[in-house]
């Protein structure tokens, strides 16, 4: 078995801080504490690599260490393939994983591939080298309840509630990000050990002994605008339809209501209504049960979806957060199940309209304090934006880093760059003490092309349209990024999404100052163009008040 | 309706030759000498579009004239979306056509985007601004013909003749390629009118009485060893069998056998053994006779297969041109029918692990004299490289230039790049009248995904895998080209390639002496890297013989 650690410290390992820093990403990627299933280089989602196989893996390390800085490295699905002469204002590192012909972009044939050695998923930041743990579901997460509270409550979560269900892998994040939004929330779970393990971890504050109980303590901590987070033992099928009974009858209603159990998948994912857990896991194990399973599960997602759609008639705002539920709904038979939306044209899409996104950064060095320095930067570069600031606190108080430490925070178009700016000139002045390595996840404003999810509706019906995250990667090519990545499949795999990834390193030089200035720049710009192209006014409007050139807009 | 011809001279429109030239090129693709339907903006290819419509082209040109020499403008299935600050070195374009998330990569979705105004079908050369009309298909069969001599006939096909039928748009190049290829043809036709055409504009020499008269020429000409091209009006379906028959009783045989009539499309395409013409045009156009004619279609292209599989037996290379025709008789059952190879296969990919492929260039000035003395810079750069010599003398001789004086000829990695240093000196001397412009078609060696033509049965079936043109377009960005292109679809339709192309500027600068030489040495290795990893041996010596550096090849 392999143990892997990035390097750590000033002491260089290849020729640059540009090669260095891919290549200690690439091992930071594997770390225990970051990759969920490292002797298998499987960073996260499933089966996300980061390299195709050890030899390939080994290769690339190898193949960064000899790396000039007039020359690129491709990586072609986790195995790097060349090494060609550029110069050095372009990246050291072009990657393409997971690419497929439309025709042949399916399952089927990259299982086949995959399993000859062919091949490998690259998820987003699995294969792109810019994984940092949960911090990124945990803000993404607060993201979207912020902006639900911008939108509905006058920026002002104090004193709501959310009510959820689902603490699993991705959706365990909620109570966190909902209290870090300043609101309480209740999530409703089934399994025993799914709270143990949220309320061990700190991401849940306490565990309800029923529904009174739960109501109870939502009315005691939303009445003195305490955000706490609280989870209740019991089946959301069962629990929301009485939720909604009571409220109807004047009880206490939510102020925002979604869903995170894992409606998506109906064998593993969801449990039916009138069922045990202990059933549920013997269902699971036997394929024979899977039809009834199947069938009880996506009948109980109707009822679910149903009370979800009863909260919306109570006037309270409801999302689908991309989990499926609304498709398995509206397959049983409930014909308004689309009726409420999906989270990124709710509440995302008015972000990438100004260029918003998971912005992100890692120290090099590995010491923690390098990243609480470029905290106080951002917040001394940004005073104005408050709920960063109520993020950053909050992130650094309850979230631990994994790897080297690293901050994730959505800024815009006109901040990223001056945030790069700054830790360059940091690095530059020996404020830190080591390159800040700064990227983003291919979930952003300009990279991808995903019609189920990030480009689920959009106005003008180019939901499909792949140009836009090729010619983000082109353009960031062309900037000088540090590496580049175009990926196939991510979270929604494969023949579902096309993006594009940008890394780009802060080493203190003038040369990564100019780089800087139009990556940083033109990356969430190309967002905002992918926006404004499709006629989203608010898109438009950031596009003249940053003075962009968008020929066609006018 | 507009007429469109692209400026000449050495006089600028734009602020630099690095931005005249798409200016010019874009133009030159809709000039009616070089467009088949310019009012409509389709260059080639059924509905090859240049741009969107015209008021994209309109600012596209608009945008050219403002373009800085650090900017890059961007263009979305041809219309221009955003001009973004990168550098000198990077490229003034890039360009996205056609490119959709593959689970919606088909024909109907495409429809429904392009009714809307949204999108645009590129093909290869056609959105990328390269296309030169039809000295590209001459010199592409040519190729083939020449590597199938080289393979079968110690490289010399004099006094050898060549079967093969269709004198259509494209297949009407094969009598002229083979002439210059220094063989004899026999093409068999069966509309007149096509004959006709040929012979007029000299793709072919003489048209033989019947079968007895054809093969009395072919057997005079090929004893004088001369290359003449004999055209026979006649069904494929019924003369090769018959053929066939002499051949086994002593007759004459062919020396290579392959087919050009449209058998993709078995209603406009095929004429059924014992139709008339006229019976077929009128079952073309009465939709009730279309499964009739179909299946008619299909029994005879069975019995023109088994009538190549025979002369196979026989001993005679026989290939599929890409038309399909195998495919349609092994649904009729002719079980053995793909025991023939595609061209691919046969003769290009050979090519292709040089890094060989269709280079071609354009003098901006619009002056014939340029092109002539960059054919005689070829020849004295590659002075062993004698059937380019015989193309170059042929082509000038026989092909009259379309739009912009342009030449194609077919060079490998470590020959391309001197061609465009050469080319550049040249223009820095003042030895041409203005700056040379270097493409080549998105059908090269490194730049192509596409299953069923240019990667149909890669040794180690990676067929499908579209990561290689994605490196291709971001390493051919990285090292300074003038434009990049990434493309969906092209010559075998949607869901079925993706390619990048690759255009670069001799403006006669030190500057481009830089990026000529690395991409025109890149852009072929990339082709070189691709098939070495396939596992073709023939790649992994030219790579080894050319230093090139790729990581895990041994
Ligand atoms: N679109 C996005 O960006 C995005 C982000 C995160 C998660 N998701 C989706 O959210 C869902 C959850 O993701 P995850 O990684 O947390 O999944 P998971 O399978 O780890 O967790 C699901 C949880 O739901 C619980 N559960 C199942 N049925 C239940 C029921 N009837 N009542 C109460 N609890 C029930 C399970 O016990 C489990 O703890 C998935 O469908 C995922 O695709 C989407
Ligand atoms: N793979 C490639 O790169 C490539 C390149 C060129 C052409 N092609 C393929 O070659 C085929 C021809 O292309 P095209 O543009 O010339 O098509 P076309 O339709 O313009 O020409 C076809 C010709 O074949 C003749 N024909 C039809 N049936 C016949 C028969 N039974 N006997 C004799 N003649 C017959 C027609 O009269 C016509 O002149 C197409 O299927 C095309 O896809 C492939």
């Amino acid at each position: 078995t392999r143990v892997i650690r990035a390097p750590r410290g000033s002491q260089l390992n290849c020729k640059s801080w540009l090669t260095e820093a891919p290549y200690r990403m690439l091992q930071n990627n594997l770390d225990a504490e970051v990759a969920e299933n490292p002797q298998s280089l499987v960073v996260y989602g499933g089966i996300g690599r980061a390299a195709r196989n050890w030899e390939c893996y080994d290769q690339i390390l190898e193949s960064l260490r000899q790396l000039e800085d007039d020359e690129s490295l491709l990586i072609q699905s986790g195995k790097p393939v060349g090494v060609f002469k550029t110069h050095e204002n372009a990246p050291r590192v072009l990657i393409a994983n997971s690419n497929l012909v439309p025709k042949w972009g399916n399952w089927e044939h990259f299982n086949e591939l995959d399993r000859k050695g062919l091949f490998m998923y690259g998820q987003m930041t699995a294969g792109s080298w810019i994984y940092i743990g949960s911090q990124g579901i945990v803000q993404g997460t607060f993201e979207t309840f912020v902006e639900a509270g911008r939108q509905h409550y006058g920026n002002d979560l104090s004193g709501k509630w959310i009510l959820t269900a689902g603490l699993g892998g991705m959706g365990g994040a909620q109570p966190l990000a909902a209290t870090l939004a300043g609101a309480c929330s209740l999530t409703v779970e089934c399994k025993q050990s799914s709270i143990d393990f949220r309320l061990r971890t700190r991401y849940v504050d306490k565990q309800a002994k029923d529904i009174d109980d739960a109501l109870a303590l939502i009315a005691h901590h939303t009445g003195k605008k305490e955000a706490v987070s609280i989870a209740l033992l019991g089946n959301a099928a069962e629990v929301l339809p009485e939720l909604v009974k009571r409220a109807r009858a004047g009880g206490p209603k939510p102020d925002l209501v979604t869903d995170q159990t894992s409606a998506h998948d109906l064998i593993h994912g969801y449990l039916p209504a009138g069922w045990s857990v202990a059933k549920w896991q013997a269902a699971m194990a036997d394929a024979s049960q899977h039809e009834t399973l199947t069938a009880e599960a996506a009948r109980s997602c109707a009822v679910h979806v149903q009370a979800m759609l009863d909260f919306q008639a109570l006037g309270i705002p409801t999302v689908d957060y991309g989990n499926n539920i609304r498709q398995v709904a509206f397959d049983q038979g409930v014909q308004n199940a689309f009726d409420f939306p999906g989270f990124v044209p709710a509440y995302i899409r008015p972000l990438f309209c100004e260029g918003k996104g998971p912005f992100r950064w890692v120290a090099l060095s590995g010491d923690p304090e390098d990243i609480y320095k470029t905290d106080a930067k951002i917040k001394e570069l940004f005073p104005e934006n408050k709920h960063t600031h109520r993020w950053l606190d909050m992130a650094r108080e309850r979230i631990s880093f994994q790897g080297l430490p690293a901050r994730i925070c959505w800024l815009g178009l006109g901040e990223r760059h001056k945030a790069g700016l700054a830790f360059n000139e940091m690095v530059r002045k020996g404020e830190l003490k080591a390159p800040i390595v700064i990227g983003r996840d291919h979930l952003d404003t300009g990279s991808v092309a995903s019609p189920n999810r990030e480009t689920e509706a959009m106005k003008d019906g180019t939901d499909a349209v792949s140009d836009w995250p090729l010619l983000n990667a082109l353009l960031n090519t062309a900037g000088g990024a540090t590496w580049v990545s175009l990926h196939h499949g991510g979270g929604v795999g494969m023949g579902y999404s096309q993006h594009s990834g940008v890394v780009i390193v802060c080493d203190g030089s003038e040369a990564a100052d100019q780089r800087i200035a139009r990556v940083l720049w033109n990356d969430p710009a190309s967002g905002v163009m992918r926006h404004a192209d499709a006629g989203y006014e608010q898109a438009i409007a950031a596009a003249k008040r940053h003075g962009l050139k968008l020929p066609m807009v006018r």
